[in-house]
């Protein structure tokens, strides 16, 4: 049997079952020990095969049409420090829950640890952050290894996907020469099961009714609970969510990547200022939980966090479709491992609809008012972080995704990105809240989501500027805000920014950089934003703009600062006469 | 005891102690839960602290720093994917004996695995790929949590530069509030051993004298032998090796990162055409040895490990002054664990002066003839990537450092750049091969070395394109040479370029950029090369300019693959009729 075609059959019946389990999508980085995959991947015909040079960035963009799609994309590369840059990607990925599939092409056994060439110990590379690892066997041909190759490519796409969704690696070794026989006639006709493998079927976990009874009843017990929804993706989970809240007469504390700030569900219970009125003391009184039930991440408000630390006391139920354990206060009462639609579902029906409670109407008041005082920041004349981030969920059409990058954008969608009913998706990278990968992630998503807004600041817009390659290279529709503030925004908000001696140095960063030269690099075209006409026409004229589009918005990080400060007292000052007077 | 005082105290003196070790420089990324060590890490008078955002690229600015002093730097940045990105260039200083210190802060233990926001498993962060890993503890402020912090530092800087020096990682739990007292007196005033904690002394392995006797007398039997050395940095080397070779009267071949292509040792029995005149079969059976003696790390030359491989026959000594196995052929007869220059002092002393060897003169004789036939290269009137490698060795000033990029430029250096007087350092990232991280590594280095030099091809460039920010933010002196040949031109060279169908897309990987943007944007200056003239007055006029300049060539993959395979035909088909003749 020759090297040759064990190699091409190994590999072929790889690819076909990949396939067959439902993968697309494959983004690959050039390199040599990887040449039979990535040649054979080529050659099949209904698998998009993306190029993309900086594994970083690469990596990153298979997260973002994960993210996007909820279907595993897979990733290849080369052996050696080529691998190593998936590491932040697949380290988000984990922490996210999205779906992965990393292949790594790696020299065999004979070359590793011999100080050959690009020979690193790729053996469980990302530790702990790959959900699933399994180091491959040397090409053979063989039936045998047909049906292992097989059934290990059908296992790893779903364990990427089973919740908690993540990531799996898998390394293979390959000897040279490293050439496939592509000329071999049926190569990617399955000789057996030509449908898939072996079908693998993920249940989800669902309680028993008595389990349901048991915490229906405990429910019951309170009037004035909330229900805290953070960052999920989760299929009618928003309908499913709006019922409970009506049958239990609870508030929906919507954090921005809950996907109930925007969309066709009821927003009547929907509490979306919760980040500006929780830090006024008579608000946080006036809304005293007995009872909290959680679904999703840990949300994003720093107010919201310490609010549920004040209600210590208060049960808190989180609600975990996964099996993480997504308490970071140590607050949690009760852990429930439950897919989050069917609990809601069930719930509901066993509460049944409640009377209409002052508790819920109390929280909806403040939140109006609120959204009625947070309007001032529309009266900011300078170019300003608050309002735009207003004016985008008024201005961004109908089923656009907005994805936010991480330090400051996030926290200012989630102050100022108030209900709508658009079907808008706002996507963020909040697994391990990096600010590297942003661009790339968004890149991946546009692929799936149109017309897709990213709006980032200028040091996670530096941190990824390579991502702007697949941009170019693929002519993918993209439309970027660049919030350019010239440095760390977010750190004049810390207590670092007492002690004035080293701050521009260590945490201001000032870059200087005119990103303009990027920009026409990779083909864009870039507009400097001098003023509010000036963005609304602009954004205006973009949305029929194809391609990669940038408008930058220059602040100021002190001007910002004392922005939110003092919109956040106006507004403080105005709750307390709301509720006292 | 409170907080600030103990977290204010024990890094502190850990910074003090950090310092007292020799630590002059640190690379530190802006993050939040990094601050309290950034913070009095940049109030300590002595410690030169560098701002780099991306941690890719901060990491590699620290290995070049580091590769070039021969002295440990620290890295620190904050928890979550931020040290992620460090692995590349982690990987890389593991495996090409580099010497890091890498500090990263994290959440402390009741923050892990809980769901809180950028709080990633970061124990073991870079699995095998770091010599030393220590989870440190809890600020608290004791004398004996003085000691402790104190000792572990010590330990960190001797471990990351014994042999095989390496990266360690020291992880470091630090909790709200992140703020240290930097009014506290005597800050970093140690209270007891100011000179530093323990003095640690590292011997390095040396043969006892009956092993000295035994290996000579073995050697000794042995009339045709070779010395072959590949990468390594050991202070006197040179001259020894000189010294042994002409004792034994064996050749040196010697590869690029040998540091004996250049300098003011000896040259004549430096070999340094072998990876062309070892493609040839009559110059491989008149050359053939029966012993082989090799010293760092496995050379680049595939012509060369091709004629190791073919002369398996033949004793083969490694000598390894750290504790590797490097011999990636597996063809090894004996593996000496002791200084290079130790073992090359203790055999010269023991062999003595033998009489001057025909098999010797032999490898001078092809060796000259070759490179007189190489100089046609010179002839190429189009901008080629053989004749730049050629002209470099005249041309660069004495003293200059030469960085080179990996997949064809080092080759080129291997081909055409010949032994010469002038002290010129060749430098590459030769530890796993990467083509990432490589414009920061040189940068890293360019606060050593100057004037140095970084040739890289275009792929390589634009992979850490984001590491010429360090250039911009620092004024640094680097001349940069890109050759453009718009894609991956090495796989031109390997066997699926016969395969048309998908290699463009797959391995040529065009990528189109005008660079010329990029420089623009980091403040370089920048000279598309037209023609040799052109080149070589940019290169003249360039000697004197500072700060970041950046000379493009372009060239076309076909024409390159071509004219070297023509070149080394031509000098192939002229050694086996001197040969023969």
């Amino acid at each position: 049997m020759n090297h040759q075609e064990a190699l091409t059959s190994y590999i072929a019946a790889f690819v076909a079952e990949l396939v067959q389990t439902g993968i697309t999508d494959v983004v690959v980085s050039p390199g040599s020990r990887s040449t039979p995959m990535a040649m054979v991947m080529a050659e099949y015909p209904d698998l998009n095969v993306h190029i993309n040079v900086d594994e970083r960035s690469a990596a990153f963009f298979a997260l973002g049409m994960a993210k996007a799609s909820g279907h595993p994309v897979a990733l290849l590369c080369t052996s050696g420090t080529a691998a190593a840059n998936y590491y932040p990607a697949v380290v988000e990925a984990y922490y996210s829950r999205v779906p992965l599939i990393v292949l790594t092409a790696d020299r065999p056994h004979e070359l590793r640890d011999v100080g050959a060439p690009q020979a690193i110990d790729q053996i469980h590379l990302y530790g702990k952050h790959a959900k699933w690892f399994v180091e491959m066997p040397i090409p053979e041909k063989s039936d045998e290894m047909e049906r292992y190759v097989r059934s290990v490519c059908a296992r790893a796409a779903a364990t990427a996907q089973a919740a908690p969704a993540g990531p799996v690696h898998l390394n293979f070794p390959f000897r040279e020469p490293l050439v496939p026989n592509l000329e071999k006639e049926d190569l990617f006709t399955l000789k057996s099961r030509e449908a898939g493998y072996v079908a693998i079927e993920q249940g989800v976990p669902t309680l028993h009714t008595t389990q349901i009874e048991k915490i229906g009843e405990q429910l019951k017990r309170h009037q004035n609970g909330i229900i805290v929804c953070g960052s999920l993706e989760e299929d009618g989970f928003a309908d499913a969510v709006v019922a409970l809240s009506n049958h239990l007469q609870f508030p929906i504390i919507a954090d921005p990547l809950s996907q109930l700030r925007s969309g066709k569900h009821d927003g009547t219970n929907i509490i979306d200022t919760y980040d500006t009125f929780l830090r006024n003391e008579d608000a946080k009184k006036a809304l005293k939980p007995e009872v909290i039930i959680r679904f999703g991440a840990m949300p994003i408000s720093k107010a919201l966090t310490i609010f549920m630390k004040e209600n210590q006391d208060a049960e808190q139920w989180i609600i975990d479709g996964g099996a993480g354990w997504r308490d970071p206060s140590l607050l949690s009462t009760s852990m429930i491992y439950c897919n989050e639609k069917s609990f809601c579902d069930a719930i509901s029906s066993h509460v049944g609809v409640r009377p209409v409670s002052d508790y819920l109407n109390k929280w909806r008041e403040v939140n109006a008012f609120t959204k009625e005082n947070l309007m001032k920041i529309r009266e900011t004349s300078e170019l300003s972080e608050g309002r735009l981030f207003h004016l985008l969920s008024d201005m961004l059409p109908e089923g656009a995704t907005l994805f936010v990058g991480n330090s400051m954008p996030i926290r200012d969608v989630d102050s100022f990105f108030h209900f709508n009913e658009k079907s808008i998706k706002i996507m963020a990278n909040r697994g391990a809240n990096g600010i590297d990968g942003t661009i790339s992630t968004a890149l991946g998503a546009s692929t799936v989501l149109q017309p897709l807004y990213l709006v980032v600041g200028d040091l996670t817009f530096f941190h990824d500027l390579n991502g702007l390659m697949a941009a170019k290279l693929y002519n993918l529709n993209i439309k970027i805000i660049v919030i350019n503030n010239n440095g760390g925004g977010i750190f004049s908000f810390l207590p670092q920014s007492n002690h004035p001696k080293n701050f521009e140095k260590l945490f201001g960063t000032p870059l200087d950089l005119k990103f303009e030269h990027a920009i026409h690099m990779y083909n864009g075209t870039y507009d400097l934003i001098t003023d509010w006409n000036h963005f609304t026409s602009s954004f205006v004229q973009n949305l029929e703009n194809d391609g990669l589009s940038v408008m930058e918005i220059t602040t100021n990080r002190d001007t910002n600062l004392k922005e939110h400060r003092d919109l956040w007292n106006f507004v403080s000052q105005e709750i307390s006469r709301l509720l006292k007077g």
